[in-house]
């Protein structure tokens, strides 16, 4: 209480043991971590796996709907999710800057707890490392998660045809917008929070109605139109898509507006986009709607046969555009 | 060439794509990396798996016996190792500070991909992060490793016994020294290297000849003293050790008298300590000097009672002391 961190506690001696202990453990809990060795042991289901790791570095740390905490779980759990698995465990790694109140760290970590147990995906194995004043930015989280693929399901980049459908979970640019109306510089006000959310519980649904869904991506940083385009270039596809059709909140298109953005750009922490054959779109899309992080999903296109990867786009009023790669970066530590 | 990092490189769109394939992919080039999805997918071998992570903000990042590319893949394989494991996959996750030297990065990455072909375990999936200048400092490296135990062995922390003996790998204190020598302001010089290694193939030659150790752990952030420690209180046990058996290379043990260190508190990162029943022990400490990694080996000590979980040591001179936790940090930015 009223504490900061310092050096110590990454020294490796008593300091450090007493902040595993008391903060990250107490809060962490779970039988894998409480082993205390220098790895977490687990037997996992019979099948085949996946791994994905995420940084987070977003400011500021705390935010409207998230902070770092819950950000780092929501993160790593969703890339773990877009292989359409189950997610079994987290590990955690910690950048700490000298000075950064305890109390801050408390409050990350205790809602870092919360977000691994609303998921039922413990943090089973961690690393505190602390780096001089001036040399970190409070607090960084690299997380890393580990899942199981069912039987069956085969999700992959690369896997989207001529003809099949274009979904997305929900409203785009949430979390952008939120992470940015907290920058004192742009001083604008909005009534937005992010997104941020862990998706797997959606996608079992997805899965379970649709098993031949062929992608399924988070588009995160870059947005919707990056995300498209790497799924382009991965399948050696283009694809059509319908500004129409896109689900945007009329704050997040106003914020956009007035802040000289392309919400299709804007960072998301709670959505997918997903792919799959057309005859499967509307039960994918039933699929979706029934669950509550997909209530506004819709069908926003379909992928084209194009040997130069487009992603086009009909606009609002009939037009049609080259929806191109993020360039440069609009959004700084947006996650 | 002559390049610096930007802040683009984390924004998630072009310039970053570029990165992570012209950099990041070409030289850690494996077929899970390839996959090129949000994860990596793999068939583990039956049996239990670890999961190991550790961020690595060591400074300065090249240092005589490598650099923190290299530390990175080692220090977590090690972690993995010390569950009698073999490791397998290994994710990375970069945070970069703006106007890091690409040419810095690339050799760092390059270094990467050396340790973990050396290792033969691939880095399957990762992450870029950028941080605005002063806010980072320069590279941070964050590895998770994931390894498979191989059935009946069963080595856990609190595993000591009353009577086990006391094994180390190797000279203790080489790393810390290593890297204070490169600390400008304290302008002291040595012929000792960092040991950082990989000693999941000195593990698997322990492993073979002893089934039945008790503990493994790597003596790194608190060194050998801090490592005795944790391993007493997990178990419940005391140590007795003997300061004329604890094998230190001499230009470590001048430069500790140099800079007022104690050996047994400074870092390593290519030794281990092991426990295992005294009647094991002999054989143990054949097999690990017979490996290239062990051959400095020595027998330091045995497990004994003690409720108070002290770990004592009796002196050069006969004397008997106890060999306390590290307070304070002695050697901040070692790892
Ligand atoms: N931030 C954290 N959250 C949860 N658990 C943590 C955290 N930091 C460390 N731990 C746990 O504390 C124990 C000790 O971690 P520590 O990093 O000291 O071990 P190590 O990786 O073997 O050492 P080093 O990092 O010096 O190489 C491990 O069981 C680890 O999982
Ligand atoms: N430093 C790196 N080394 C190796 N591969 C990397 C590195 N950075 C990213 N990758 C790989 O590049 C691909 C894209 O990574 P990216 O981080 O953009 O995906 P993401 O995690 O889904 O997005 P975000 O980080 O915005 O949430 C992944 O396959 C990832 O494994
Ligand atoms: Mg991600
Ligand atoms: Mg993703
Ligand atoms: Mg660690
Ligand atoms: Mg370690
Ligand atoms: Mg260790
Ligand atoms: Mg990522």
């Amino acid at each position: 209480a009223g504490g900061v961190i310092e050096m110590s506690h990454g020294g490796g001696g008593r300091a450090m043991a007493q902040l595993i202990d008391e903060l990250f453990c107490r809060h962490l809990d779970n039988p894998l971590l409480a082993q205390q060795n220098d790895q977490a042991l687990f037997t996992p289901p019979p099948g085949r796996l996946v791994v994905s790791t995420d940084g987070h570095v977003i400011a500021p740390l705390f935010f409207p709907g998230g902070d770092i905490g819950s950000l780092a779980v929501h993160g790593t759990l969703n890339d773990v999710a877009m292989a359409g698995a189950r997610p079994l465990y987290l590990a955690a790694g910690f950048i700490l800057e000298e000075g950064f109140p305890l109390a801050d760290l408390e409050r990350i970590v205790a809602s870092m707890a919360a977000a691994a147990n609303a998921a039922g995906v413990p943090v089973v194995t961690g690393d505190t490392k602390v780096v001089e004043r001036g040399k970190g930015d409070g607090c960084f989280i690299t997380t890393t998660g580990i899942g199981v693929v069912p039987d069956g399901v085969e999700i992959s980049g690369d896997r989207a045809r001529p003809g099949d459908a274009i979904l997305v979970s929900g409203t785009l640019g949430d979390h952008g917008v939120a992470i940015l109306s907290q920058r004192e510089s742009l001083g604008f006000e909005t009534e937005i929070g992010s997104d941020s959310a862990a998706l797997h519980g959606l996608v079992a649904a997805m899965v379970e109605a649709v098993p031949d869904i062929h992608c399924l991506r988070d588009p995160t940083r870059g947005g919707l139109a990056t995300t498209l385009n790497e799924l382009a270039r991965q399948s050696g596809v283009g694809m059509q898509i319908r500004e129409a059709a896109i689900p945007i909140h009329p704050a997040v298109a106003a914020a956009c507006e007035l802040l000289g953005l392309d919400a299709l750009y804007v960072a998301n922490e709670g959505k997918l986009v997903a792919i799959c054959p057309a005859a499967q779109a509307e039960r994918l899309l039933a699929a979706m709607r029934a669950h509550p992080l997909g209530a506004a999903a819709a069908c926003i296109g379909e992928v084209v046969e194009d040997p130069h990867g487009f992603v086009q786009m009909e606009t609002r009023f009939g037009g049609q555009r080259i929806v191109d790669w993020l360039a440069g970066d609009q959004l700084p530590r947006i996650c």
